[in-house]
């Protein structure tokens, strides 16, 4: 079932929408809790079923706009579940101990329910583009069908609870992904984010919390859910996208006015370099990927699309590249492979 | 007239003659002195254009087997003179005193005479690949059609006199332009050419003496003239040059046994770089397009000739740049038409 997916880039990986020549995908996850059982990080392993089946039940029942699918996390082998990751479709922790989790998921990947991550339920929903709006019509739908169906743990004064009191309130979170070479590039970048650490909002790099900002993307999403309603936080991340996104434009065209024949360069070269390597890994392809997408969206090169930029981003991560395969593959292999693929998405 | 050399690459850049996978060119140069006149060192500027007479009036009644044409080097402008540098028929110090100076050249590049650099007469005879008999036979002929007419300065215990005595004896110099990246990434290089320095040879940059070996080019050549014939210095170097070429050789199939796709990736990157770059300076352009060189040898980049490479590793030195473009060009403009010029031949 889940090899259906690896050929065909979410929804989110379409490089359309709103802003895309700067936001990558627009996302919003809630944490939700069942009221009748102890949180997950309290639950015996052995009655996590119980939640995984009682779930299983409501989202069979409700009538959502696209159906899941259910995967059981534990009868998956590591490389799907390391796909799951690169996918964003599953947190480090979740698939690192996958016992009594459970996945459901979409086809076109818009929709996921992590179930027993740190809260029962982890809703998510991801588009491409910046579109928090629609996001939110979407979650806040199958939110309140499962509302319906399931008694959550709430509290009138402070609201959803949460394993995490980071989480607990609205339980939201909304992410935007962003590419913000431009920014990098005229070494604006750190005055950037330390403003939008001060509004409460936070940067993190391509896989969330703890990583890098690998190719030049960073995710900001916010801090607080507490005190806040879902609208206002919405409110405050789309102004800061807006902000962002008018930031990282002008730098482009600093860059484009100031230095254009060196910015083409590196451009070019790095354009040239992924229809050439042999050997390349996945920290480096990402450097020239973003230079690249920096060169569409400039429209130096052209004749590439966003979305096939977007989903190389994806593809060319370890466990995809192994799936592709449908094998294991060690470090060397994963470099020439990769190498392989690059060269013939982009006729090399 | 000089412009008619600019698009034809001299015969040494045919990339042909045995030996053409290691070795670029073989070269030899003889110094003469007329008797009559003070060496250049002494004789006054302006009795030099005496000298120049002389030996054009000789060059016309000479029944050589290739028509040389003269250039007076002090009417020549800056430009024209370092395209004959880059071209390797003129010395650095000829090129930047052209007082009184001057150059027989042939059309095919293959023969060329500097009247009043350090010596009275430089005779040089280039041919592409590893043929020093061929070369010594041409040159041999041309020196004693010049002695028929010419009253050279030669001691009978010595033989021929020059300005410096370590051109004095033969006053030949024979050397070979080697192409030794194999030998350079497998880190023997020095190994070699201590071991060619010891045998009285020396290995000089791609400009000849002082020059940096950019490109992985050499220059192999006698450091003795006197108390050897020119038989016996042709034959030494032709065997030190055999057994250079073995140890390149060997170097090459063990990068290719021990480093293959890590070598294949060097090589298709250069060749990447080469095509797409929009900005490149001539020392890194060397560097590429020595891989691209190795990789046209090893067999791994088809449908790209030696010629091709050897011509380019020329034409986008500064001065020949500056010919094709008709105008003097600043460094980043050279860099930019560099780049556009390799796009072009190499198809990027």
């Amino acid at each position: 079932m889940l090899d259906k997916f690896i050929n065909n880039p979410g929804e989110w990986l379409k490089g359309k929408g709103p802003y895309s020549d700067v936001v990558i995908s627009s996302r919003i996850r809630l944490a939700r809790n069942l009221r009748e059982f102890l949180f997950p990080v309290k639950l015996p392993v052995k009655s996590r079923a119980d939640v995984v089946n009682k779930i299983d039940k409501v989202v069979k029942e409700a009538k959502f706009s696209k159906p899941l699918f259910k995967f059981n996390m534990e009868s998956m082998d590591i490389l799907d579940r390391h796909f799951l990751l690169e996918r964003h479709l599953a947190s480090l922790e979740f698939i690192n101990n996958p016992k009594g989790r459970a996945l459901f998921l979409s086809k076109d990947e818009t929709i996921s329910i992590m179930v027993n991550e740190e809260d029962h339920l982890r809703l998510q929903v991801i588009k491409s583009g910046f579109d928090l709006p629609l996001v939110w019509s979407i979650i806040n739908n199958i939110d309140e069908c499962l509302a319906e169906h399931l008694d959550f743990a709430f509290s009138a004064d402070i609201g959803f609870l949460t394993s995490c009191p980071t989480n607990t309130g609205t339980g939201m979170r909304a992410s935007v992904m962003v590419h913000l070479p431009g920014l990098i590039m005229t070494k604006r970048i750190n005055k950037v984010l330390n403003l939008i650490t001060k509004l409460s909002f936070t940067a993190r790099g391509l896989f969330g919390e703890g990583t890098q900002a690998l190719g030049n993307f960073f995710q900001i999403s916010n801090q607080v859910t507490l005190g806040l309603s879902e609208q206002e936080i919405i409110d405050s991340l789309r102004n800061i996208i807006s902000q962002l996104r008018e930031q990282e434009l002008g730098a482009r065209k600093y860059l484009l006015d100031k230095q254009g024949p060196a910015i083409e360069d590196k451009i070019w070269r790095s354009y040239g370099i992924l229809k050439s390597a042999r050997l390349i890994d996945s920290g480096e392809t990402l450097q020239h990927l973003s230079l690249l997408r920096l060169g569409v969206d400039l429209g130096i090169i052209k004749g590439i699309t966003r979305a096939m930029l977007d989903y190389l981003f994806i593809i060319i991560q370890p466990a995809h590249l192994q799936k592709l395969q449908g094998r294991v593959l060690n470090v060397r292999e994963r470099d020439f492979i990769r190498a392989a693929l690059l060269r013939e998405k982009l006729g090399g």
